[in-house]
């Protein structure tokens, strides 16, 4: 793990981007924020495939996350945010963008994008996992925020993880609807009600299916990204009961 | 309003038990919690059909709200706690006890039973909060919480309701289900995901038809009395938005 810029706020934060790997045209971009005083549990915030790990929504998640006592480091997934994107990434973007505005069934295209994706994203996340822990002032046990399909992958084979919060909104492939009943961390799941793309039964069926002895299902009116802001506040809770110590 | 006791505890909530109505045998019995420094914003806490409103459960609900800074008042409903059961009370409660244990449909004897009882609550809730709102230190916005047949009505009709938060686990009959789509106020909807006696997919239903623009449900694992308490105080965070000026 390689820092590339730093930069400290006013509130304190230290915020670091960074790369992991040496590969030319594989190294894996992220960014880390860190509290003025350690040291901090870590929380992994993983964003769903397309976004670019500094849109905005996402940074000021991270800034309120990090303002509660906490760690939080986010990387870019294959294909996203600053990565390269593969002539397959094209193709499949490509192929959704024209089945959904045909209004075809798009499941297929998600499958058969987005499995192999998880599939790839998960060992990253592990390899920036063990880079983190090994950086001072950072601290277990960890959480997890955000994209559905790799925390459930993650949690699944990731002992490290002690709690996650889920976003329902996002294609979750056949194999990690399986998986979620592996995951026995405490979950905290989130769901859009309206969400335009993505069906609210299989949301439920997969909240259902969690193995978590602890889990929370919570539903708010509206679209794809119309989550509340005070919902941010109850994830902060929610890690606050499973990772302070 | 009479008060008949009153108790000041030690972290200085005052707890008075009151009555309301002249007719013998129809008073209604009540307790209300006002926290040592006012004035306070009220909070009517409505317990399910059956519950007295002494239950343990319910009154560290109230303590906990009046800690907060709210007032919280409830009251006994026809023919539970401390007011006498009628024959056809008697007569109903037999016959869903009989249905339930027989394993068979109980829908039809809780819509004769529940269903008038509703329709004789909802007044006595309004009379109580006419006098409650005519105490010194008791103020507005009013804020609902618990039973939610009650609830549906009471928000439909009285306008000086800001705020409801409502349990799922109870029958609702068929008018409010109707109701519902009347209910505009900002809603939290708790629901326990495995709660025996009421069907998942009703409760589900039942938050889909609110009219709220704002509503919310949380759904937790477990059954009818296992919701957890940290529930309490997301309840408590979801009156602070709506009732604190």
């Amino acid at each position: 793990m390689r820092f590339t810029s730093e930069q400290r706020h006013d509130d304190g934060v230290l915020e670091r981007e960074f790369t992991l790997g040496e590969i030319p045209g594989s190294e894996i971009p992220g960014t880390l924020w860190t509290p003025g005083s350690g040291p901090a549990p870590l929380i992994l915030m993983a964003h769903n495939n397309g976004l670019p790990r500094r849109e905005s929504r996402l940074v000021a998640r991270a800034r309120y996350t990090v303002a509660r006592g906490y760690a939080v480091a986010t990387i870019d997934a294959p294909g996203c945010g600053d990565r390269p994107r593969s002539d397959a990434d094209e193709q499949a973007r490509a192929d959704l963008r024209r089945a959904m505005q045909a209004g075809e069934p798009v499941d297929e295209i998600f499958e058969s994008f987005i499995g192999p994706l998880v599939e790839k994203a998960v060992p990253e996340w592990r390899a920036t996992l063990d880079a983190l822990l090994s950086l001072p002032g950072i601290d277990g046990p960890v959480g997890y925020s955000g994209w559905t399909a790799v925390g459930i992958r993650l949690a699944a084979v990731e002992p490290r993880i002690a709690a996650a919060g889920l976003f329902a909104g996002g294609y979750v492939p056949l194999a990690q609807r399986e998986e979620a009943r592996q995951v026995t961390v405490p979950l905290l799941f989130l769901l859009q009600w309206d969400d335009e793309g993505n069906p609210r039964q299989r949301a439920l069926d997969l909240f259902d299916a969690f193995g978590s002895r602890e889990k929370t299902l919570h539903a708010n009116l509206g679209g794809h990204v119309g989550t509340p802001w005070f919902e941010t506040e109850d994830g902060g809770r929610f890690y606050d009961r499973h990772l302070k110590k």
